[in-house]
């Protein structure tokens, strides 16, 4: 719907959310699974808005690189979604899962089809989607996440963005979970390529790195019918926009969507790197950064801020 | 957030909707587990948009009554949170359940603690909460549905709405999978009441017989903060109001819920009657209903209907 | 298989088994859901053995009476075997579960029909079926429990065996669990009485007391091919001893049923009460008793003494 | 036990199951998922059994080789028994696993540790601790495949016993659900070597070519506590030998292992070659082949000769 900007006034938004925040920085416990990830400062945290127009309001680290881990799923979902269409949708549904991110059970009882394209199976299989749309293989993986990579630079108007291939290696050498959904799905005849390919160009685009600054900004289009508003740029259709928008309010932050859904109000997705993207429809993107991790996968003061944000903006979806 | 109300030309809306339904009205299979249900004319069609101020706008069989059920979810929720308040999400989860309504696997894996309201356990933890908080037992059962019943007179504007007794007694004597669920709970210290005495509630709320025009009239505090816009009477808070509706946007529609939400993009909540509730937050309510239903228990003509409403109104909660 | 019987010397395999389980009389956790199991004195320990032409060696509190519990599963479902034949088979299945005892999670994704009738569902399936073939309901399950009482009296030649009135009602007071189990089967149709009948049937048999002695005595026609070797009566056919000794065999002991039949070697079953019994075909039966369990619910020190037992006289069935 | 040889009439026993089978030749669905297997010929049958002292008496295809399958995880448990003894426990279960032979879910409920050496996980599991066994990797996986294939030429005394390459190779093709429950395995930290390398040699026993013959003679050491009764060699201990028949009896059968101990009371294994291989502790062992397979995976013409020669000989374990 349309929605007239109510007038925030971010100076004081930031100061509350800073006061929110301070007594809680460090608290929540940082991802150890790889080295890349475990040595991050748990005392980190930054904050970025990005509105209408190019205005963006920041806080803190905003400006430093975390990895994006699960929050480059959303853009490969739209970049795969503007490269082949609904027929995504054939080979992963659209239903939030109500299981861990990385739970194999669900794909057995569901025949190989993933709940939705934010949980690992699904956005594994989107990936593979994408790297076919690419010409498939290890080349089509290279080309996929090289377009990708483009994407995100030309969005967050910054060509420094790049992916870590450090964490990308410790992604793939302790990714034996992935690599089991890869080979379960392949089992049931949903996948198009080589698991070790989609996985590959998979490791890479979760090895992102992004400060919460060129994040926000490379997220706008989603905030309005997925056409970037500075630059006119459509990236996915209004209709698309709104549907990837539902399935981050369903089910971006694994086990604890419906708890994020029901306190923020604001689609949302969460990456173990401590980054958690959320966007108001109409208004802009929020982009906050915190290491230190909730039991389910989501930065505890990420989401803290998220909280203290949309009290100070009335930014709920839910009015 | 505030929303500025677009200049929707209800005439052409309603129109809109009747082409659009038109040639699907009697598609879908009609509920057939009690005779109550069973026998309702399948080419029914009904819908009523309800606005701020008492503003309302109707189509075909919008004065019909028909079987709420899983509808009434959304009271009896709004009613436990009014009398008891947060304490429910100790004993209801607020997660989407990946699971059809009445499954009990996701109750033992997760210790007798139901995903969330809207599936059948947590609806009937729900109920169990409100029994007691009118005294429990079998009275307090009776003291629940009899507040209950004046609420939704209330809200409504309308004394005649009353539970189909018949319809009641119905559900009890096929109920042995809420009995199952009932029991399970118990077996986990999660009722506090007699389980038939609960089910006696829940049955019975279940019931309740209303019109497409009574519902929207009746769930109109949920599109405004939790306020009746006209009468000013304050059913929830705004917080939870935003609850309850996130909550609906997650898990209102069974296993379908996540592709509703990601075509219709707006909180909503489906009965196996054929009803269907949707919310939009600062705009109206919707409710429509035709009996025949998809796979997952939400009627399949409603659902088109809804669509074509979004389609013309632009009111997605997603922009 | 007709099996020559190796000369045990009873007087050294006695004390043997003594020395062995010494150390350990008192370790595991008794039982503690309902008091009249809890106050029972962990360090009780009985064993009785039965051969052919009523020879009988015992050793410790062989004659003080426990409480059977799961083993009268056993007996339950010769007596139904004997009374419905085969038919039992249509409503309970012979699989082993690879599930606690009173999973429901099996019971979902098998419709309703329990895996074997040695857990929990599969036991009050097949007492519903006993109750029913005495002409169903309460009255029916009266019938059942009487001829079942009359079965054990003669069998053990022992008419002073009785129910214990008071376990039964506590089972009754805290049998949730199993309530949801009835209420789960009746809701895919697996009922053929009200759930409650089924149930008050099923907390008796479940609460017989009786001594090492008299369960041995009572289980020899197990031993020897479903006729009891001193009086000559059959109580099943040959071909359905068998197939009670097999059930017994994979699924006689809840989750560590594979490890039983692993290192024992032997048909048996376990009660939550610290009893076991233990079938050697053409040799005879052992009943042991120590209340103290191991974690999945099988005593602890009566799986030591049939350890002993069987190294002692060499009757596993596996050569 | 030490058990009494009945006097068998061979010739009649053999000329009634050759009656019993001869109207269902042909029955069953062969496997087809890959094209080796599928072109069999779905009338063969054939039957050896194999006695104390070389004795040996056979029927129809009895010479003919089909393809291990399954069955050879009995070979591959007892030499890693042999070579590792009972650490394998601490990494594969000894419980019926009550799920599909295949099933991933069971594996991520009990955290990595396959329920029993008879499941794939629990057998790839077992092959992967083998192929360290010998040294690891590739190489490993080589010689312990080696080893494994003179123990069958030492045991069925004919060094003609062959892998089928192809077969192994079209394993490995579609290998895809053994690759998932490897990596997942992997995932919880239970694979020593590179997934491919343990499913190198995975796929390789499994293709084993052989005839009834001499896979009754290779498990004759199974039928005598675990030494060949002919040369003398003890491949296994007593202990182990009567645990594996255990965990035959409770798992060797997919989803049909109970009613299979139910009716046939022998410790067995089936292959989705067709073959199904048998255990009478202290008498003897059957190997029986014909391809048409039961909706679990067992040979039903195969099952049907067991029941018959089961009658005809009295050769349950269970009296």
């Amino acid at each position: 719907m349309s929605v007239e900007n109510p007038a925030v006034d971010w100076g004081q938004a930031l100061a509350s959310i800073e006061s929110a925040v301070n007594p809680h920085i460090g608290s929540g416990k940082v991802a150890d699974y790889i080295p890349a990830l475990a040595r991050v400062d748990p005392n980190k945290f930054g904050l970025a808005v990005a509105l209408d127009g190019g205005e963006m309001h920041a806080l803190g680290d905003a400006d430093e690189s975390f990895s994006m881990q699960s929050i480059s799923k959303i853009f490969t979902l739209a970049l795969t979604l503007k490269q082949i269409g609904d027929d995504l949708w054939e080979r992963v549904g659209q239903e939030p899962s109500g299981s861990p991110f990385n739970s194999i059970v669900q794909l057995e009882v569901e025949q190989g089809i993933p709940r939705n394209p934010l949980i690992n199976a699904g956005a594994i299989a989107t990936t593979d989607s994408l790297v076919s749309a690419y010409g498939g293989g290890e080349a089509g993986a290279d080309k996929a996440i090289a377009d990708l990579l483009q994407l995100f630079r030309r969005l967050s108007q910054d060509d420094s963005i790049a992916i870590d291939l450090n964490v990308a290696r410790s992604e793939s050498d302790t990714g034996s979970r992935n690599r089991a959904l890869g080979h379960f799905m392949a089992s049931f005849g949903n996948m198009t390529n080589p698991v070790e390919a989609a996985l590959s160009a998979y490791f890479r685009h979760c090895s992102l790195a992004i400060s919460c600054r060129q994040l926000a900004r490379a997220a706008l289009f989603l905030a309005f019918d997925g056409t970037d508003p500075e630059t006119g740029e459509q990236i996915i259709t209004k209709r698309r926009c709104r549907g990837i928008l539902a399935v981050m309010m369903s089910s971006g932050h694994y086990d604890n969507s419906g708890e994020f859904a029901y306190r923020i109000g604001l689609p949302g997705k969460s990456g173990v790197g401590g980054g958690i993207l959320a966007v108001a429809p109409d208004q802009g993107t929020i982009a906050v950064w915190s290491p230190g991790l909730n039991q389910a996968g989501t930065s505890m003061v990420g989401s803290l801020a998220l909280g203290e944000l949309v009290k100070q903006t009335g930014w709920s979806v839910f009015g």
